[in-house]
Formats: C-alpha cells, sequence, structure tokens
C-alpha cells in the first residue's frame, strides 16, 4: 500500500534524477516522490497540496543558478526550510548481464554525456548517444533489454532501475555540486519550527531590488556589514526591460529573527525596493 | 577559396548553433567560424593561433552564469574585447518541402524541446525526441531526407543546412537571453585598441577573492562606491575546498585605464587576494 500522493516530495526529472537523490538526502531514503515534468509543476504540486515538500536545484558550481527557480520562489512564496549540496557524480550504467567490453554505444542527456568527454576520449570505440534524461536512459537500456548498451546516469538511477555500475565517477571534472532547496507550504513551516538552538549555524536567503544609481548596493550592503552579518552569497540579476534595476540574490549567515538581523533586515528596507525573505534554514553541509 | 583557419573565430557547439549567431553579430555575417566540441578547446584555439578570436557564452537569463568559461578566462588569460547578448528564439525547421500537419516528430537538444512545453501542449501529435544538439538536429533531418520530422534550432541552422522555418519562436519564455564575450588574444587586443572616445559607454570586467570576514565584501566594493563608479553585475563564487574564501564577479561602467578607475582598482588591490581585469569592452546593445 502506497501512502497518499500529498506525502510525497515534489521534483523535476524522472525517477533517479539528481534532485531525487537530493530528495533522499534531505527528507530520508525511504521518502515517497513525485517526479515532474517542469520546475512550475514542482512548484504547483507543492502550492495546491499534491506534495508535502518541493526539492529544487538552486545553483550548480559549473553552471550557475538557477534564475528560473528564483523566479518560481517570487511568485509561488512558498518557504526554503532546509538546504543540501550533491555532488554530480556520473557513473556508466548497464544490464546487470552486460560487461565493460561489450559497450558499443552509451545513452544519456547530452549534458552528462558531455561532462564525460575524457572518458570518450580514453573509449574511442563507444557512441555517444543524446537521451532524454540522464536516469531515463538507464530505464530504457534495461526494459529494452540492450546487450551492447550503457546509460550515464545516477548511482540511485541504477538501483531503481535495476542496472549495474560499469565504471564509478567518470565526469571529467569532479568540482560538480548542485545546491537543492527543500520547500514547504507556509503553514506547514510556521507548525514545524526548527528550534533556534537547534543547529549552530542557520542561513537566511533574501532577494531585494535596488535603483542602479551609484553605491546603491553599497548601501544594502551596509546594513549587513554595520552589524557583523557574514554573507555567503551576493548575485545581480538584471531586470529586463528596466535596464537601471537589479534584483539580487542574497544570503547571510544567522536566523532572520535574531534582533540583529531584524535590525539589518528594516535598514535594507529603508533602501530596497522590493525585499522578500525567501527562508531561513540550518545550513547544510 | 577558404581563407586560412587562423582567421575564423572559434565558439562552442555545431555550425548554427546560437554561439554562431552571436559570432556573427559580433565579426560581421561572413565571419568565418571554427566549431569546437568543449569549452576549453575554443579558449585553446585561440590561444595556440588556429582561431584569431573566440566567442563564448557568460551568462544566461534562465540558468544563470556560466562558471566554467570564468575559470578558462582566469586560466587562459584572453582579453575580453566586446560583448553581445543573443535571444534566443527557438524555431519549427522542417525540409523544404515538408509542412506542418506532417510533422510527427521533433528532434532537438533537450533544453530546446523543455524550453518548448507550451507548443507540445498545443501539439500533443508530435512526439519529442532528444538529440545531440539544436543546430545538428537540423543538419540530420535535412540530410536523411526525413518527410515526417522537424528540428528546434535557430534561423542561422536552417540557413546553413537548407532547412525551412515552419514556425517561429516557440519557446514558452521569451526572456530567454545569452550574454556572449568575444575574446582576442593580449597582442592582438593590444595592437588594436577600440580609441576611448569611439564609445560613451564601457565596460569593465574582472575577478577578485577576498577571505569571508564580515564586511569583506562591503570594504572592497566602498572602492567603486567611494569614486560614484557604478557596477553592472557582482555575483559570488564560493571556493571549493577553502568554505571562507570567496571568489566575486564584477562589471562596472568605464574604462580600466581612467584616472578613477585606477585608483579604484588601487584600493580593491588593498583588499583582494587576487584581483584579475578580464577585459575592458564597448557597453554592448
Amino acid at each position: 500500500m502506497s501512502r497518499p500522493k500529498s506525502r510525497a516530495a515534489a521534483f523535476q526529472g524522472a525517477r533517479g534524477a539528481f534532485s531525487e537523490e537530493a530528495a533522499r538526502k534531505l527528507l530520508g531514503q525511504g521518502v515517497e516522490v513525485l517526479p515532474c515534468e517542469r520546475f512550475e509543476d514542482v512548484f504547483r504540486s507543492l502550492k495546491e497540496g499534491r506534495a508535502e515538500g518541493a526539492v529544487v536545484p538552486i545553483e550548480n558550481t559549473l553552471a550557475g543558478s538557477v534564475h528560473e527557480n528564483y523566479d518560481h520562489l517570487l511568485n509561488f512564496e512558498l518557504p526554503i526550510v532546509a538546504e543540501t549540496s550533491v555532488r554530480i557524480v556520473h557513473n556508466l550504467i548497464a544490464r546487470k548481464d552486460v560487461h565493460f567490453p561489450e559497450i558499443k554505444r552509451v545513452f544519456s542527456h547530452p549534458v552528462a554525456l558531455n561532462q564525460c568527454l575524457d572518458f570518450f576520449s580514453r573509449n574511442p570505440q563507444i557512441e555517444r548517444i543524446p537521451f532524454y534524461d540522464t536516469a531515463g536512459s538507464v530505464k530504457m537500456i534495461v526494459e529494452e533489454g540492450l546487450t551492447d548498451a550503457g546509460a550515464i546516469a545516477s548511482s540511485v538511477a541504477a538501483e531503481i532501475y535495476g542496472g549495474r555500475i560499469l565504471r564509478k565517477s567518470i565526469e571529467s571534472d569532479r568540482q560538480n555540486f548542485t545546491r537543492f532547496f527543500l520547500l514547504r507550504r507556509p503553514e506547514y513551516a510556521r507548525r514545524h519550527p526548527v528550534p533556534a538552538g537547534a543547529h549552530v549555524h542557520w542561513k537566511t536567503s533574501l532577494v531585494f531590488s535596488t535603483r542602479n544609481i551609484p553605491g546603491a548596493l553599497f548601501r544594502a550592503l551596509s546594513a549587513f556589514a554595520l552589524r557583523d552579518l557574514n554573507l555567503t552569497k551576493i548575485e545581480s540579476r538584471p531586470l529586463r526591460g528596466r535596464p537601471w534595476e537589479y534584483l539580487f540574490y542574497l544570503d547571510f549567515l544567522g536566523r532572520a529573527d535574531t534582533p540583529n538581523a531584524k535590525n539589518a533586515l528594516n535598514h535594507l528596507r529603508e533602501i530596497a525596493d522590493i525585499l522578500r525573505v525567501l527562508g531561513c534554514y540550518p545550513r547544510g553541509a
């Protein structure tokens, strides 16, 4: 008997995607999951109660911030309650009865194929074939019974679809990490507050906008610097169609409900046109 | 007779990729191009003289900054001499004798397919098939003579491979722009300086690092704020393995060789551990 879908964590991608790995890290191995086609569907599933949590990537060490998800955070107003970071490890996976010398072609998402170019240079006999997603390529080769083919995906995908890992960690760059947020509905976050003392380190994420007059950001940051609040992220994003206005993403160390942070946020409100706290959560590993 | 390869502009991707569109915008429609498999190959081609210019994406309005190319900018020390912004327009392209009602399947890079989900929702009879890249999918359907298939790619790809655009601009989000840099070898940039008076607006791009003591960034930005220099980009990037150190990407309006900007850079040097000016170039449209 499966539990009702509303207990599930929504994520974008197929079963076994790296977002599912993040969901398991955040919510435990046994978490029920709700795979969605688009990021917008992930937010909508949580908002409308088809899921109890949502796990979304927010930045990657090679590819940068996922602006689309910042937009959804602003639009859906679903608070961040936790963060985690997942190392993107690409594995060569095949059916359980297939051995490495038999592999003639490898299926995966083109981004994953491109992140394994050193492996393909060392193995020129293997053809690269683009597929819709990493985990889905494992499902396909297993279900179709392909005996000359492999797929590149996470170890979770190998486990879910009954594949075998032939080569671990074949990505060219090991410094490939994605940071994920866990979101809840506002009511849930209010009913289940994490006690302030339970974690030493907290982070608060916020978005604010300023008009780009010289020094506007400088004055905005003074709200934190004057109170010895340490930033862990700052990023500007031009507002399209408003060439002199900017949106800023900012994370600082600390809880938003301490007197010091409250003063900083009040100070920032004097300077910023828009200010939205996206969430306050224990700092991830 | 083609000109020698060393006159070419290198870019990552197949002929007709959006980077080629950027290369044409930056260097004229007739520019000779050198497609490369990886970003690293693009930088190497320029460094080693197989190309005279390199065109690389640096940030996208939905997907964020391309950290990989910032790393290559730091490692290869090839100066930025121009910038441009290209709107990512996805077109449905087919062979010239094929009409829209005949289309049963559409090939493209999964990222492009995913950016056209509204089109596929409106046309559920059409199957989506992942392909290695956008432009390459046009080449394939034309060369293979497929009469029930389309591809999603740039208009440049339709032109290069002799396809016909059946539906223009089928992307769900029109606010999809990529910013590109044009790079040259340092000698070339020195021999062909753009005169200071030729453009009203200049931008300077730089990278610097600070130790993350509270207020370090605030002090770094004071170098610009105290001199009324306007920032157009600021972005932090944690240095992996050094959890308390950060790299910052910063663009400011102005030429690096004016007295005011020189003072700001000298001031910043007092505060930053590393400071590298990546280039100074006329502001793009």
